[in-house]
């Protein structure tokens, strides 16, 4: 393909992008097809030859979208929003183009500085504390990881780091393994299966903390739990504290969460991957609140700050912690700048990354902070919107207040009600929605996901799922009559 | 931004990547800028209210392009390449617009399945057992990594958990961390910082087994120490061999190491990052010899196959010890088709993931792999000419031989006449190579990268240094003099 044959594929390209995503719509957002289905659509192997543009470009909807679940349809009401934006769009295409691997400062400077500059720009956004920003001039600073996920295990072994190198401090004469097999990680039994993988990752044990009646981790359980298990003899040294859980959109309290840690010398990670990118609005911000304690903090504007996957942002007080956590140095990455700018492939698990700042510079310029304060506004009133609608119906209940654009409803009575509903709504492809268990409570999360989303497109959502409502509800009567 | 200004600035941003790409030779392929020099050309805060694409686009150049390595110049000499070509860019846009979250095969089917059969033609292209593939009916097949580091963790975490589960069917007595603290890796002290770090991660020590005069792992030593470690009490589980490493792309012998990881029940993976790509070339496949021994097998499309970052390419052949190393199951991520189709998400560190199998889709259509062969052939054709040229000049002389796109050179002497070559080369700006150290010999490693690199642009890198050369070796002349 050469560049002619490229700008002109390449403009079709952007008209296809614009077709779909203005009438995505049109689509069934959950699709129909069954396990193995594209091994019939596609040869078993590569083509000998070169194929034509034409082919490849008309393959896309003979053979991909029939099997798309589509995230950005306003129908997609499905676990959490992933983000994506034509601003974010133009921005990775550079990022493709310029296909730089910033490992190291020299590596290509701009894609370091570029990062180091966002990172503030973000986290000023935020309001975070002054010490996780690298314009402070101290060892505080951001960094784009991949996925929350990984910001737990990067931060983890900081935390994991800066443990052993002060019980080696106190006992000089205890091993490392004596050490690992007495390290304790703590979150609530509401995080994200990414912590308990993270820890799993690390060869480290973990308790899951019980959360309180608001599925908010309880910090007085937190409390006993740690200074037990100092007690035994064990060295709790990493906590998670989440902003927005998956299952149902809690808050764990970082203001009592918090002074634990401090008290105990345990490190505070802080994950807000889905609700975080709400703090840039001030009245959202008081979520937050004892942030200042933490020593790690990390959310995921590829979830709701218009950034498309992936670009998770992560800020760090103390980045020297991270930097001794991944000390191998080979010659082949040195390079004459180092120490004064950030190499920021000790900031993270893999070697290579791209060049991501760039679409989170193109968002937050042409959205301005303003645009993407709106974003998230309008979000956030139209999951009231929906909350409103269903209150009107006394069928329906809600498990947990509705905060930001989560809703987790249910019907009265026995869970398998709301099984049969969910399924019945996903088979019949007019919505998509998620389940949850809230301890013994089966729910429905419905998410306001696409940034298309607009008033009419709630009010059908409510339509599918009170139809399908009536018709299991009519059902269950009949059924009981025949009883 | 709407979809029409979207149109517009995306066709404009298509004609840069073409312009930038095309003419690429024009702009020094290393930056002058000094660390910190972006925060002077960007304000310091995020705007508040929306900014024109035009003043946008405009930064490209004011404040992009004066920092950025050029990694896709005939100029770029350094590292191993990474991969650039106009179909994978099409592949990302799409990849971009459709935006879908592949973590699940239900999250979107397509995402899935296409990755399964691009993994089984990639896998016949390279003439990978049967066992490793999909298609075969097995429990084999392919997955698409980050990188190859992450490869590296995934592949030890699946180690990790066969080898526990084995002892504790033989010592149920036994301590998961016992265990833990007895478990060994092995890598030759010739592999990438990257197996270190996976060691690392897990918490695990790692042996780094001398290499032999080739610079490959010996196998004998390999044994030895296997052997010495198992007659300690100690739980070897763990080989990670190398097929073109970083320093100076040897290659490690598998039909030897093979046979030991059997003999002593001990994993085998194969990190082929770069050197993988040449196996689509049947001449180039004797390097795999052993192949069939190996447990999981890894290299990077997005290095030497014209994928874009990122892309690298991982087969296991029991992908079942892969999810048990993952049994992490939470509500909101179960569907009805589970068990039927791979779900991501247990074969890798993240949750989250793009749809990284169209670009690799487009570029294996849009070469063929025809095209593919071309490619690599034609890069080491061009090693070779490079080669020839240093041959006829009796200063220089070359570490080792030559065998795909790298050439290890240096000038005859004592390193610190190579070291001041390697340093006035890239403080010229002409092109840029890296170092490496190979025992006590230091090398420059000169690598042929970018896709559009000619025989003329061969020339003219040999003339860059020759031309640093010929200015060295006179000054140490004349010091030599004055002595």
């Amino acid at each position: 393909m050469d560049s002619e044959q490229f700008g002109e594929a390449g403009r079709q390209m952007i008209d296809y992008v614009i077709s779909y995503l203005e009438n995505i719509r049109d689509r069934r957002v959950f699709p129909t097809v069954k396990p193995g289905f594209m091994r019939d659509l596609i040869p078993a192997d590569a083509p000998e030859k070169p194929e034509t543009w034409d082919a490849v470009f008309a393959d896309i909807e003979r053979v991909i979208m029939p099997g798309i679940t589509h995230w950005h349809s306003p129908r997609f009401n499905a676990f959490f929003p992933t983000a994506n934006s034509y601003p974010a769009i133009l921005g990775d295409i550079l990022s493709d183009a310029i296909g730089c691997i910033g490992f190291t400062w020299a590596a290509s400077p701009s894609c370091t500085e570029l990062e180091v500059v966002m990172m503030d720009w973000l986290g000023k956004m935020l309001k975070l504390p002054e010490e996780f920003l690298a314009c402070s001039g101290g060892q505080g600073g951001g960094v784009i990881q991949g996925t929350a996920s990984e910001a737990t295990v990067v931060a983890l072994l900081a935390a994991k780091s800066r443990r052993i190198r002060k019980i080696k401090e106190e006992h000089p004469e205890i091993t490392n393994m004596d050490i690992l097999s007495k390290l304790m990680c703590y979150a609530s039994d509401q995080s994200h299966s990414g912590v308990e993988r993270a820890a799993m990752l690390g060869s480290l044990n973990i308790r899951l903390i019980k959360s309180d009646k608001n599925f908010a981790m309880d910090a007085k359980i937190l409390e006993e739990t740690i200074r037990k298990d100092k007690a035994d003899g064990l060295f709790p040294f990493y906590v998670v504290a989440t902003l927005g859980t998956t299952p149902c959109c809690a808050f764990d309290d970082l203001t009592e969460i918090g002074p634990v840690c401090k008290r105990e010398g345990v490190w505070m990670h802080v994950d807000a991957a889905y609700a975080g990118s709400a703090f840039v609005c001030p009245e959202f911000q008081h979520y937050m609140k004892g942030i200042e304690l933490a020593d790690s903090f990390n959310f995921n504007p590829h979830k709701w700050m218009l950034v498309n996957f992936d670009c998770s942002a992560m800020w760090i007080k103390n980045s020297a912690e991270l930097v001794e956590a991944f000390n191998v140095d080979p010659l082949y990455l040195r390079h004459d700048k180092q120490g004064l700018v950030p190499d920021y492939r000790h900031w993270q698990i893999p070697l290579g990354r791209r060049f991501r700042a760039l679409k989170l510079w193109f968002v937050l310029r042409l959205y301005g902070v303003e645009g993407v304060r709106a974003h998230i506004r309008l979000q956030v009133k139209q999951a009231k919107e929906f909350e409103d609608l269903m209150a009107k119906d006394e069928r329906f209940e809600i498990a947990v207040p509705v905060r930001m654009g989560l809703v987790c409803l249910r019907l009265k009575g026995p869970n398998e009600l709301s099984e049969k509903l969910l399924r019945r709504i996903n088979d019949s492809g007019k919505i998509y929605v998620t389940p949850s268990k809230l301890r013994e409570t089966f729910v429905i999360r419905f998410c306001v996901c696409a940034s298309r989303t607009n008033s009419e497109d709630i009010l059908y959502s409510w339509n599918v799922i009170k139809e399908y409502a009536d018709e299991i509800l009519a059902e269950s009567t009949t059924n009981q009559d025949k009883k």
